[in-house]
């Protein structure tokens, strides 16, 4: 089994996306994750769904998340508003873990093996053009081998 | 809102759980993650589910994800075997970014601080007594704030 056997469609969004849009795509689809395309059509990254609501979280309060609780309910509920006129470029992890990209040819292992080094649960196929396939999704991928 | 509002039933597994039987629980219910409980019925700690994985994959690949490339297709195929008798106790990370886990009484910011800490999209929620009183999903938290 190949990446390419595995790859499904899925949204992507691009670096001028808003950040809001994309949270809101996150939640309507339950995606455990964004593919963000470059101008040219390429994947650039793929962000986990944790990386996409960090953006909306105060620095404070991800170096220290129990900083958190000085934020009162009402405003707390509101946080999501931080994301503002934010774009999906704005999101973009500056140190990643590694880019959760593979080629057509890779194998289940090697999937597998990004997706624990990277810790995200979203890996996007590409072609020998570097156009995009489609993707894996951690749940599709043991669903492949476990359920079937 | 606070955590208690947010929390739902979650399934868990515990300490002594074959990996592989957590494995099909994930991919049964398509969850983001595993709540693993310890003797007392608290929640020892929270697996991404990516951590999951990462048990089954060769250290070598998970230090670099291209070696993978050294396995041929068909023995990727059956990676997964290499769960074999291992348990969940031994797929908890050494270092871990931070404990998953919240009081009933947290806001929806501080849990988005916590899941964008940690990375991991599952939050598990206890009562004054550390018992388990559900779990809050990336997906859960994002539906509540943006699509009601």
């Amino acid at each position: 089994m190949r990446a390419a056997d595995l790859a499904a469609p899925f949204p992507t969004v691009r670096r001028d996306t808003p950040a809001i849009e994309a949270a809101r795509l996150l939640a309507g689809q339950d995606l455990p994750g964004l593919i963000v395309l470059d101008g040219n059509g390429y994947p650039a990254t793929v962000l986990a769904g944790t990386q996409v609501l960090r953006m909306a979280i105060p620095q404070y309060c991800q170096d220290d998340p129990t900083l958190a609780r000085v934020i009162d309910e009402q405003a707390a509920d509101l946080f999501l508003r931080e994301l503002g006129d934010r774009t999906v470029a704005q999101a973009l992890p500056e140190h990643g873990r590694g880019l959760a990209v593979v080629a057509a040819d890779a194998t289940v292992l090697e999937i597998a093996a990004l997706m624990a080094r990277t810790g995200n649960p979203l890996v996007a196929v590409i072609d020998k053009h570097k156009q995009l396939l489609g993707a894996v999704t951690l749940d599709a991928l043991l669903d492949r081998l476990l359920l079937e």
